[in-house]
């Protein structure tokens, strides 16, 4: 069966990732390699599908991206081919065009379709695969939250990077005897707050998984200071809650002319605290988007260069409609029927890395 | 006169920079190894002069502080002992208890004050040294907005945490043409938006001293998808303001029992520019304290050596009522005298730095 | 049984490594804050517990610690206390002073003794074990070769640093056409050059466990010539060896009056490659200690907190004579007994990341 | 006169530098952005000029290189076309062919050449100058060596790399109270010693200019001792040497089928150190091309963007023969006649940052 592939196609789809490209470089260098495949990029993720908008990938191509952050291909976040927005007949309207994708691929000649994206892009990549098209998945989520496999790629960078913030917030904070928050991505799940917060020794860390009380923080905050530690450094997830249910609305319309952006939980966390203690100043910093990009992390490098090489072997033993995944430290495969629908893997409030932070004295606000 | 001088004192007020403990390990090993001074910190700024609350620094003290950020003297803010607020008869009231210092630093047998502050702590200790105090002034300010000195230290440090922050945002922006918006430190001036805004290669930068058009900043995005990038950068100053004169509030009361803290100007303009531009998402970071933290650059820590060296240098010559400054790249000094109450050294928007940006192609919104 | 616990010890033995001081924090903390214990800790390894000289280990002593490299309670290499040298008589002698050792541990009133170290640590802490010594062990080995454990703290730092060094030498091999070579660590197992060669992309890896043949190399070289490649980066273990069985000696003692140190492995490849190929520059860079040192990784933060709280539950739940170790990615433990003495993990000519980086087109010389 | 330019090209020579990306990268912008000039870049230096091989420059060619080391021109070290090596006849034989270089320039209508290089590249260029060649010069030597310009670009970022392997050797000294050496570049000037070594702590350094005692070194190392410290940290730079003018080979020829590549200053020094101090272990790292390579810092970003720009503005001024350079804080220019032959800027004795690193208790060796 496999013997037949002349041909494969790679898309990147969803929020970018560091990794990506390491993926897109081991697929391309693996393929062309060992397997003498001709290897297609399409362009800003299924959209490119749609428009058979892509590039050759070769090994000039992927030449020097490794380490770099982002993906050469550009992707698009919310591009569904089954359930599609386009323009006809001066009307935008949705429609299933996920033929015309199916007729880019037999046009070009792919044999074989890559697909790195999250859980709505491997969606469609079951979809494809239901469609008869010879797919293959990888996974991809920087929130590591994929019930199917242990970790992926991009984690370890953004966990990297949320560290170094919190240890530079540890000697400002110190200096000044400040609260210090720091806000992460997670938004369903609080694997980054986690474990950013245990590497970079935060007093207190709140997950969405562990909906929090502020009296239980104002507490800790108050323990610390009776041992002589006027400082306290909060890690918090942007998806984290207080017990009361309290909403952080990202938008204020009513009433307003001029709609304005809040700070998200973190910044309401600093009000909150800011009024309930009164001799500390509380600051809060928002890390964004510097958690996705910039070089890619040793650790990412070797796991997304695995699952790159591990997809073409998946090709190589005929094994479509799989997505690679890691169990353990070992790489492995699932059916995409069987991951498409898990729900997300969140961090269990009795889990081992929540244990182990609360014995070496960390609080969760609960 | 000089050989009269048997202990010294430190201390460190203001917002905490880094550099200011290899500034305290400098003037402190200066003195021990080459003077035989004893040598004290008081500990938070001018309030530990007040309570007398100091401790030796010594060889060991000192020992592998210089790479590290904050102060290990802590610092206050606000403390002004001629106007200070104490408890008196139940009551909050403020007075001048200068007096109060000066009798402490007799009682120890300080013969010399080295302060290492920003604006306000220097002119206190202008103040003491107009009471008869000896003392020595270490500029500190990580705006780099001292009039009396071309480079202070700290600075260097911020511009590399908030150009890396720029270089992660330029993978991510790229692979999904997104407008980022990246808020940097300077409240009346931008000269750390426009370093590290041209070291970060920004295609817009926005400071307090040149009013932005926001129709300025759409041309510039859209010239940039005319060329085919689809993708922008913008590093703004959190004092930067809009030729219109918007005011970025930083709380709102009105009307509510919970009041908000809003993200600032870079918040605000993400809200601006999502109105504005239609096909591109705009997301904001606010780097906030990791500026003023953690690890010192390699510059500064060269740079603080200098200035503590040369503080004792001073104290040596009798130049008391002094305070060390970097001219060019020479070492000198001024008298406190002269430099309090200079103006801020605020970006020129002819400047060389601004007209090399532009020349470059970045935008200024003006 | 666990309930008689009141007072335990830590001692870290052999070379240094990343996480150390995070083991020595996270024990400290969960015995303190969960059972109770008091907790000392013996400077420089068995000798401390020899000489009987030890620090008490609280949370104060403990603060910071968690980023930091080396230990502080210091280390020692070669001390075995059951063949140790001592001054009898005027003459250095060795002899077995376990006795000694067992002594002090009751007249300080020690409960459990908890041993941070390699192989040679580990021994002596079996040993002890043996002699009825409460003992717990956490294994350390930078090159990540322990039989008894998956991974092990340090081994990601070391591979980050010698990654970003790959990165660096990159940049400047490109401009210049040049071949270089990085040494790192790895005597007996090749796992750091294997995985930061991987991560830094390099051209050719030389591992102690496959020998190489220098025309292969050569081979790989011309290859990426003529494929327009003018450079080659080569990561090379310090045990590599050709399959000529070269002998590379660290000192020229014979005829010399003044012996040399020679460069190892690194630079006699360098030598034998500029023989053998003419039209480069071939320059070798030896990290050295640089690998073990400095800010502690993310990873290995996280890593050496989880070993050093299962170090503590072994002790609250009476398993003495156990080391901690990952399986997968779980902790787990296992006798000392049985870990002792088992043959080190090595790289497998056969294995799965040596077989990826062929895929990719990693020459390994062979 | 500057009207009619229509054409420049650039060239790099030399060794490589982090900056020369920016530097290219700056003036292709500034020309085509601000005056509409067409721009080229010669590759492999002077050869390319040569063999007329060359890029067209466009604001796409230099898109994302401002960060990134090494030279997209390529770099050549030894070619100079007043004396050039070529096969004629079938020998080869040395010649001046820089006609064919004029000829070059003519043929393709280049109107300017940009020449960036150090002393060996800027003394061609003066004598393209005064062969009636319009030639603009920029700077370069990592070794910050060039007496007629105050700071050059790439040795921000070399100090950078040197100090943070200084850090990592710190932690590791420190836990096993060893002594180490760090050799890094600067064959005849110590400049990246001496500021590395002032930035990381190192207890000695060691430059070219200030020979050094063999037994001060030793003295300090009992010093340190005496009062507790166990480790110490020595930085070298790779042409230092000892009163004795011992040499240090590079190659050991004599008496050998196999020449043998010695480690350098720095492994000599740890030889003599072991011989000399019986109960220390001392190792040493060279820092090599890694200290050349990689990301270029901020310092260096901005400093080289400088030059660039200034570059074309002398070009507009129609100021031929001049090389910029830097003064103070100034951007400024002079002439390629009086700048080449100066002597190199060497370390001096009784200059300030030797003086200084004296005053805090560093030890020259002297």
């Amino acid at each position: 069966m496999a013997e037949k592939i002349k041909k494969i196609a790679l898309l990147t789809g969803g929020g970018d990732c560091p990794g990506l490209n390491a993926v897109i470089r081991a697929v391309t260098r693996t393929a062309i390699l060992n397997c003498g495949y001709e290897v297609i990029g399409y362009k800003f993720g299924y959209r490119g599908l749609y428009n058979n908008d892509f590039i050759p990938l070769t090994l000039e191509t992927v030449s020097g991206i490794l380490s770099k952050g982002g993906t050469i291909l550009y992707s698009s976040n919310k591009d569904n081919l089954f359930d599609y927005q386009i323009l006809e007949n001066g009307k935008m309207v949705r429609k299933d065009v996920s033929d015309v994708a199916v007729e880019n691929l037999k046009k070009e000649g792919v044999d074989v379709l890559v697909v790195i994206g999250g859980d709505g892009t491997l969606t469609s990549a079951r979809d494809f695969s239901r469609k008869g098209v010879k797919v293959i998945g990888v996974p991809k989520t920087i929130d590591n939250d994929l019930a199917s496999t242990d970790v992926t790629f991009g984690f370890n960078t953004a966990i990297d990077v949320a560290t170094e913030a919190l240890d530079r917030l540890h000697t400002t904070a110190e200096s000044h005897h400040r609260i210090m928050i720091c806000e992460v991505m997670g938004r369903n799940a609080g694997w980054i707050a986690l474990e950013s917060g245990i590497a970079g020794s935060a007093d207190v860390i709140l997950l969405p998984e562990i909906p929090y009380d502020i009296n239980k923080i104002v507490e800790k905050i108050e323990q610390r200071k009776s041992e002589g530690k006027l400082f306290t450094i909060i890690v918090v997830a942007e998806g984290a809650k207080s017990k009361d249910g309290d909403v952080v609305v990202s938008k204020i319309v009513k009433d307003s002319p001029d709609p304005i952006r809040l700070g998200g939980i973190g910044n309401k966390l600093a009000d909150d605290l800011e009024r309930l203690i009164k001799d500390h100043e509380v600051r809060c910093t928002v890390l964004g988007h510097i958690q996705r990009g910039g070089t890619t992390s040793t650790f990412d490098r070797i796991l997304s260069t695995r699952y790159g090489v591990a997809a073409v072997e998946l090709i190589n033993e005929g094994k479509f409609g799989q997505m690679v995944c890691l169990k353990g430290d070992k790489i492995s495969s699932d059916s995409l029927e069987n991951v498409i629908g898990q729900k997300t893997k969140q961090v269990s409030p009795k889990g081992e890395l929540v244990m182990i932070a609360k014995k070496i004295g960390t609080s969760f606000g609960d």
